[in-house]
């Protein structure tokens, strides 16, 4: 793990949480990315090595609408950034963390995503990103 | 704002937690430090250029206690690093961010800090940090 790669942050209205956060940080996102399967559109704004995502659900059925429907807006995630996705799964499991998807599945901003259950790390979902690299 | 910081998680039980973390990121906390004022004892996990703290409640009126009877254990707030302090509080007020103490307070870790209130940043806890400058 090599650094945050970024914090997702549930929100109930992407367009009004970027002009939000485009005032924290003083820039808009660089980038906005539908990701049909997880049910969510999301934002990215940049901050130094890290970034920040805005999720918002796109359907009732979404993870993103029941966070907010059990919690309320706020941080989601946290993601961190890893060179071999497939080893560092390997050895979570092996330490005794619960990995959701053992294949790791597409996500936004090019990413190869999986998820450890936030049962087995102190209440917080952790995801673990790869750079999709060209074959 | 030029990165973040650290994120702040809030755990039931330091040394257990300090284990699980070490686990994860394959190295020990790099400090531990008692903050009185704030009924916390903490500890800190280096993730290249980004920390995550782990927050123990030492008194039930910590916020840290609070917060753990409100949610559960998991993340407590994001702390951004800041280069000018007061002119970051200046700025993110007149930009309609609520302000908790706008004198800024020493935090863990050797930085000056001041907190944005959640209602008027989606939810979100944040927190701006500063390196404290020998005078």
């Amino acid at each position: 793990m090599r650094k945050i790669e970024h914090i997702g942050i549930a929100v109930k209205n992407l367009e009004e949480s970027n002009l939000l956060f485009e005032k924290l940080f003083g820039n808009p996102p660089y980038k906005e990315e539908e990701v049909e399967s997880e049910g969510v559109k999301t934002s990215f704004f940049m901050n130094g090595p890290n970034k920040i995502e805005l999720l918002e659900a796109t359907n009732i059925d979404s993870p993103i609408a029941k966070f907010i429907e059990k919690k309320g807006e706020g941080i989601h995630h946290i993601a961190f950034d890893v060179e071999d996705i497939q080893g560092e799964i390997k050895r979570l499991k092996k330490e005794g963390f619960v990995v959701l998807n053992e294949v790791p599945k597409k996500g936004a901003d090019g990413k190869l995503v999986v998820f450890l259950h936030p049962k087995s790390t102190n209440g917080v979902l952790i995801e673990l990103c790869q750079d999709i690299k060209d074959e």
